[in-house]
């Protein structure tokens, strides 16, 4: 039987899109870097579906590609231009399965958006603290596939951290029923690891049981100058000895991003003169309540200032003002979009090796490329940075784009010097997957290699993808 | 080349044993439940002789046995009786590395003492979370194998989440260099995760990159009479709610349980009345102070009293207080031990089933062996009990032993039918091997034999351990 008619028979006549007209939104990536064709985007309702599906397809000996939200940033979730390959869209799957409040835990389905999955988390008193920018369009499957990092790892960790079980239908279309809710088994291998992170190419997640926390009564944001990214770190650590957990989150931005965003969105509002060269977002979340949390933040910021890490700093005051001060570190990315856009690097390195990485390869970059300006900001938390390079006023940005390789090269090398990654939370994808042998020894690849031949020996889930 | 000449060249004639009274120690289990034989023990002093070792065993064909500390509890660390494995000791490499303070890592050798590396962290004023009856002789990477548990877990994770880095040499004798000191890595599959809890059937690990903590400030701890299992889970919520990650402890423990340790162990003090039929200890960490610590407990304990959850309680009021309420916990093996032992289970559970699994098991228990008596303790924050059995005044204990098959069975029957775990925190071993399979399913244990096959195709690696 052709591979269409089977899709068809098995998630409805609806369910399988072939027009262009249809199949438009799923065969770019959301930055449009990448476009690619397909058989056919096939989107099914459950489980049992999908393993029908990936059987199918198996059976036909057609590639698949997984796809949630399609709010990756790797082109990870698009399919080749070959049309041969078919994608397999989870956002019918949406489904929360269960909460169980005694035990912390909630099981969804893979296209269940995060946002969604957030709030159902919010009515039973609970925090599921996964946040990253495109949460309102991002599936927990999407997120589980590129092990999403965000806001909040500081305290919570990455997708991997906050995940106790899977289900996954493997490149044989069986079914691996691995939802446990556990916070300790050690009963082999530990198989959900696999699959967190691997970009669809071991095959494909259909639901996941994830930890939740008590929501935290209150939460204070300060918002600080610093005089240089040591004394950022230093911060950090003094927030770190004093808060330790409560402290959930600690972004830093240079100067020139905030001056670009408070330019480009006029609703952004800076509360402190841009006299430094760096700025600190730090939220504590507390148990107790606003005016222990702001006690805390204010005994950090004081000896901060004591230690002279800290130049200035203002504590949000109320919801309002602390939403006000996350809309700057928030409103980054958007307002180098509307200016351009710019090169851009998701790296991370020791939180101890950040500062003079940074003031090293800044210099170098400077030196070879005249026109460059640093745009750097991030999770100083996790010792992730986005490093990334526009241009001086009176040099386009297309100057940078012109470069981007060589630029990458620079950064790339700098980070590997250093013992850092060059993927910190977005993934390999389309993106990284050329020079990935650059900066993985080939005997981790062919680990990597002998991983994937195991587990889908026919190399039919989404290929050309990370490896 | 003769095996033991060519062992004898790597590392030395003194560091390859074979006379029974120098190998004795290495061939039986710390329980001595498991004994074997072997061809040599090997004690290599770095990763490079390591490789050697693997790479001449392999070249002979001889399966090797990897050692830590041998202090586990499923006879993972024991050779088989042919005296043709080769046990691997690391016990000679014990070095710390590196500490980098600003990045909260250590990256230690897998030979070094889990308390050594405590110390070594807080003489760095860090904290090292792992926590175990045997850290005072456990390795490392012995931990790192069986990913250890313990009492820190609801805090700070088993040791699968404090580990960031590992360099492990492969079966075929390779090095793959993975000692990363990253909080974010996507760069592909994360391969680490494979060799945590896989009880050196993949390779061996050599030395690891871990996390550390702040040190907190104070400590506080409680120790509280319970109605119910079930007021002892609404008490761990209320705690959790209020105190979130400064909940470093919440161990549950059976009235039998601490009367059997307060007769056993003349310098354990109990300081409630033993009229509850469970107790709780919980510990609060803080980095504001002792008071401030003091305070939390307190509320929490007020709440519970109000709700019921809680009938009598006492706070610790000095650093040798707390030790004395931990002493009640941490006699509790010993006790049993000295009384005769008795049938062991680690299980875990969702928390939300432990209180119906307890009551309903140690019912269908009783009514099948009128003579048992439960004596149950463990982590209840974590879902983990150690649901062991032992036999009512004027049975002897040799009753309960001569059916621990049968005990085990309707244990783990009740376990999986909740979808707990065999085995929480110490391992399948040699002990759990024979039943894995009625608890996992074919496709599972098949993806677990394809990762062995991938990674270890000639079965070289601990065989007969695990899988």
């Amino acid at each position: 039987m052709n591979l269409l008619t089977s899709l068809r028979e098995i998630v409805g006549e609806t369910n399988v899109l072939v027009e262009a007209s249809d199949t438009a939104p799923y065969l770019v990536d959301w930055r449009k870097r990448y476009r690619g064709a397909a058989l056919a985007v096939v989107r099914p309702a459950d489980t049992g579906e999908v393993a029908r599906v990936v059987g199918a397809c198996a059976n036909a000996g057609a590639p698949m590609v997984p796809q949630g939200g399609n709010t990756g940033l790797v082109g990870g979730g698009t399919p080749d231009s070959s049309g041969a390959e078919v994608v397999v869209s989870l956002q019918r799957m949406n489904r929360v399965r269960s909460v169980d409040r005694d035990n912390d835990t909630i099981t969804v389905e893979a296209g269940c958006i995060l946002q969604s999955l957030q709030d159902v988390a919010r009515q039973h008193e609970r925090l599921f603290p996964l946040s990253l920018a495109a949460e309102g369009t991002a599936t927990i499957g999407g997120n589980l596939a590129t092990n999403a990092g965000g806001t909040q790892v500081l305290r919570y960790g990455n997708t991997r951290e906050l995940t106790l079980g899977l289900e996954v239908v493997l490149a044989s279309g069986e079914i691996w029923e691995g939802l446990r809710a556990l916070r300790k088994d050690n009963t082999g291998y530990d198989l959900k690891q696999l699959f967190i992170g691997s970009e669809g190419t071991l095959g494909i997640i259909t639901a996941a049981t994830l930890k939740l926390f008590p929501l935290p009564r209150a939460q204070a944001t300060a918002f600080a100058a610093v005089p240089s990214l040591r004394a950022a770190a230093r911060l950090l650590e003094l927030a770190r000895n004093r808060a330790d957990a409560a402290l959930t989150a600690f972004e830093v931005m240079s100067a020139g991003c905030i001056q670009r965003t408070a330019i480009e969105l006029p609703t952004v509002r800076v509360p402190l003169p841009l006299k430094a060269p760096w700025y600190v977002l730090m939220e504590i979340s507390d148990h107790a309540g606003e005016e222990h949390a702001a006690g805390i933040l204010e005994s950090i910021l004081s000896a901060a200032l004591d230690a002279n890490a800290v130049d200035d700093s203002v504590i949000a005051a109320s919801l309002e003002q602390s939403r006000s001060l996350w809309r700057i570190r928030e409103g980054i990315p958007e307002a180098h979009a509307k200016a351009g856009g710019n090169v851009k690097h998701d790296i991370s390195l020791p939180v101890s090796a950040v500062p003079a990485f940074v003031e090293e390869t800044n210099a170098q970059l400077v030196r070879r490329f005249s026109w460059i300006e640093p745009a750097v900001f991030g999770h100083l938390g996790d010792g992730n940075l986005h490093y990334n390079m526009g241009t001086i006023a009176g040099t386009p940005i297309a100057v940078a784009f012109e470069h981007e390789r060589e630029i990458n090269d620079i950064v790339h090398a700098a980070v590997a010097a250093r013992g850092g990654s060059i993927s910190a939370e977005h993934g390999i994808g389309q993106l990284k997957r050329a020079v990935l042998p650059d900066y993985k020894s080939p005997l981790e690849l062919r680990l990597m290699r002998q991983v994937k031949q195991a587990l889908d020996p026919r190399g039919l889930m989404n290929p050309g993808k990370l490896l």
